[in-house]
């Protein structure tokens, strides 16, 4: 059985890879849920939903995020209101926040949730949510202001600079059923291409995560999300310098290097293999760009053992 | 200023005669929450929204609610889930439902969400709920099972024999902000064609209300809903015969004679005169089928106290 620790678009991907070359039913995927947030009184769930959308050939390629052949009716009917309408949630999408938060509403927890969306989509894989409990990464602006991880990410186009992060409700929290057996049992545990200060962080925060990880640090590999310095999408790059690392692969290094024995990193950065190393990281090269599936299969394949 | 009393469609229809006829700034309605419901965690107000949409020309002629032009994205998804979805949600009616319970989430009242939504449909009347506290209709059948207003009228298509109604939370419940002024001050209250059971019941079932309309009696005049022993729509015949009364003009006069001094009924029931006077109230003679708006408008110049 594979473990992977995941946030949303990048962990997807690897996973469409993963599962070309691992039974659905041997892969347990770990999912971030800082960035969950509820809006309009529904629960939403953005790293949960985009890589159930995305395994199930759901997603929307152009966007990146919510489904393909969406509609906005609803979205465009609420500008009537003057209500805000910065987080996008498509009519088919609204009915994936609809049935989460009817269900939990009824008592079910998010990751008993989670298991109906898998398999309402069709799914055999295990995707589990890191804790049922609310945990929320908070990102304090240099401006002084704290904001939701939502508000940086998508109203704020994360185009503002970050002085701290931290994720609400974590000491509190307990790991969702699961989550401490899977990444203990498992084969091999991979932590996905996702950013390692927002995606893959809070599931570290979740109480346990960082222990079981640690203890079987020799078989936990992590793919860098970092490629010639720069990140392949999203704010990971000048996150990882504004909280006092490098966006390097070395600098990734550094942030796992507690949790994960080996990195994996694109041809690109061939020549800063040392930078991982001297990280007490080992360092495999490899095509780490998912430009299609075939890339990700043998990324994965990579990353959980096999020869680059 | 006029007062209406009001549940949802035949209400509505009554309100856009009486446009026809009273400045909206003169007019304040007051509606039936009984049959609000809660569902995917929205809060759904079904009659505030009938005569919203109803009057800024949105409504779906068609079906009798939701609105124009709608599509149902959103509930299609849903079917994925195996999600109960008898009660259908348009998409663009689900942006309401979402603004709504954004607000309330915010701590507005629904009074307060309530204007808002009124003003964003351009409307210039006053609409507002009995209260702002929950109240539910719940219908006990002759099955021995007792559910909500909504599963009697919507899920069971209200095909079921009913033993008693009542309604939660009523004795705790404060009238709206406005509600017993206006009933007090107008110069003359309206009860709507709308159901005496389910649609004025829950209404007068707020502290406070009956007492008003009772004092002032003699300038509160009702506009029967049945017609020649039938409803126009809606199950409100057959309550009535199964709540112990009778399904005609004689029945709601019995009904309403506490709060209100006239009835006026259709054309075809002119031989029934004498049952509406045997119970106390006075009986005018109109057209009050509102095929129409010219004879919406009619109705409505009756019923505040013109010459049939």
């Amino acid at each position: 059985m594979i473990a992977v620790v995941c946030g949303g678009v990048g962990a997807a991907r690897f996973l469409s890879g993963l599962l070309d070359v691992v039974e659905q039913s041997e892969v347990v995927a770990i999912v971030n849920t800082g960035d969950d947030l509820e809006l309009y009184g529904l629960s939403i769930s953005p790293d949960l939903d985009t890589i159930v959308y995305s395994l199930s050939g759901s997603s929307n390629a152009e966007t990146g995020w919510g489904l393909s052949g969406e509609t906005w009716a609803a979205m465009e009917a609420l500008d009537r209101f003057g209500a805000p309408t910065w987080f996008r949630l498509g009519d088919r999408d609204l009915a994936t926040h609809l049935y989460r938060t009817a269900r939990l509403g009824e008592g079910a927890t998010l990751s008993q949730v989670t298991a109906e969306i898998v398999s309402a989509f069709g799914l055999g894989l295990a995707v589990v949510p890191m804790s049922d409990d609310k945990v929320r990464t908070r990102v304090a602006l240099a401006s002084g202001e704290e904001v939701s991880f939502q508000e940086y990410f998508v109203k704020l186009a994360h185009a503002v600079r970050v002085t701290a992060v931290r994720f609400e409700g974590s000491a509190m929290a307990a790991p969702a059923p699961g989550v401490l057996e899977a990444l203990g049992a498992a084969e091999r545990v991979v932590i996905a291409p996702s950013n390692p200060v927002v995606s893959i962080g809070p599931v570290l925060s979740v109480p346990g995560v960082r222990d079981v990880l640690a203890a079987r640090r020799a078989t936990v590999s992590a793919v860098s999300p970092i490629v010639a310095g720069a990140a392949l999408k999203g704010p990971a790059d000048r996150l990882l310098e504004e909280l006092g690392a490098t966006a390097s692969v070395g600098g990734v290094a550094k942030w796992l290097t507690g949790v994960a024995a080996t990195l994996v990193v694109d041809r690109a950065d061939e020549g800063r293999v040392g930078e991982v190393e001297s990280e007490q990281m080992s360092c495999v090269v490899t095509d780490t760009v998912m430009r299609n599936r075939s890339v990700a299969a043998r990324l994965a394949e990579v990353a959980i053992g096999g020869t680059p």
